[in-house]
């Protein structure tokens, strides 16, 4: 049983009497990421990939920008601990890191918590340009294409996911976490440790609603459209048209709706 | 137009061709919580009962323990700024509060934010007694009596909603916001300021899955039964067998399943 997933037992209520049975539940356990050894953040996670959440945390939260600021990120010395050594350009910033922000626990990796301000939240960085378009036809074919690679929420019903897409509907790396800001996490920190940053190619698909984060998250790792299964929020249409990023919601039952960037969609 | 949602234009693909609208968007717009005229936190969520979700906050937060800690709550002075005046008793902790825990910002009141240590998130409080049982059927009703209270959601198709309920399923008070973590917040702080916790005669049901940190704020107010439309993780299994709450998830369709605190169901 891979250790995304833990049982027990659950009384199950249908319309007969009720049933015992062994349930299989979607493991939410904490991680404490660690900064060249002491504790930077705790977040609350699905365990797995647990290397890949650090590093995409990381950079949801303005400490490295790429590859090149991680030395070495090691988990085995404790069971859920990531210990992170940053590049030796980076490391001189950790004192401040850890006396600035304090060893903040999570819910997921929101990419708001441990943010002192709202001027914080700005971002300064130019609007993403438009250099391709996707068909109608590809954005409808995403829900089943990421359902099939996501094995936990077919066991648990429990788990976010996450895919990136190149644009011709092609999945490209998937996550799952109890967190979609996690699964989100898991997916960019991947692509940093493979040095693919920045996705101006790929598409974001995320199940539930895309908020403010998702939306930010997304253009920090600079993917230009992003599409989610359920309703946007206020903030997330209005960061997505002020970043150049291409937002859609309601992607199921072969019908979406887009809130921002328009251009991005073309014919077909 | 409530100010919980916001228009926006909207392009939808459905079978035919694309058509604009001006469609309901869920609002999600940052709150600023302070402590004596101080920044202590932002909050992310859907404006509305602002005094409601400051007060579950510091609940949640451990900041205050009942109504009588809280001196008063402003708001208007400035837009999406709430301003809380904690009692003589409460205030002296305040400059201690805002060196420790910082100006944390988060997308919801999620109830880890800020937090320092794992330890912290441990609640010293003895787990909470059975003194009554609720019938199965009245557990089946709860979708449909919250769905029917859920006012921005049928509008907007963007919000998370919890309930509190009496032990014959009435409907006792609602929330909505972006945030599942908020919601309950709301619900319980208006508790809080009525002067009703704990609130050991109350059901909570929440739309969405049932993560530890809703179960922890269930404890935090005294309230015995939670029970949530999808599942629950690990962690708030774990806490609900520990603190002597029945964890239900999955209540949809006329069915549901019991994770924890089965002495709570009576025959029915």
């Amino acid at each position: 049983m891979p250790e995304s997933i833990q049982r027990f037992d659950v009384v199950r209520f249908d319309e007969a009497r009720p049933t015992t049975e062994i349930d299989q539940i979607a493991a939410e356990v904490p991680l404490e990421v660690r900064l060249h050894g002491q504790a930077f953040s705790v977040i609350m996670r699905t365990p797995g990939a647990d290397v890949d959440l650090a590093a995409g945390f990381l950079l949801s939260e303005n400490v490295v920008d790429g590859p090149d600021d991680i030395q070495s990120i090691e988990t085995g010395q404790e069971p859920n601990v990531v210990d992170v050594r940053l590049s030796p350009a980076c490391a001189a910033s950790v004192p401040d890191l850890l006396g600035e922000r304090r060893q903040v626990v999570m819910n997921s990796s929101c990419g708001m918590c441990g943010r002192r301000s709202l001027e914080s939240l700005e971002i300064d960085r130019p609007a993403l340009g438009v250099k391709w378009s996707v068909t109608p036809a590809t954005i409808r074919a995403l829900p089943d294409t990421l359902r099939d690679a996501q094995q936990t929420f077919a066991e648990t019903g429990g788990l976010h996911a996450a895919g990136l897409f190149d644009r011709n509907g092609h999945l490209d790396a998937s996550a799952e976490d109890v967190g979609r800001h996690n699964a989100v996490d898991k997916l960019i920190g991947r692509m940093l440790r493979a040095g693919r940053l920045p996705l101006t190619e790929s598409l974001l698909f995320v199940s539930g609603r895309s908020s403010f984060e998702i939306v930010q998250k997304a253009f920090l790792a600079g993917i230009p459209l992003v599409a989610a299964v359920s309703a946007p929020s206020s903030l997330a249409i209005q960061l997505a048209r002020s970043s150049g990023i291409t937002l859609l919601g309601f992607v199921r039952d072969g019908r979406f709706n887009c809130y921002a960037g328009l251009e991005r969609l073309g014919a077909g």
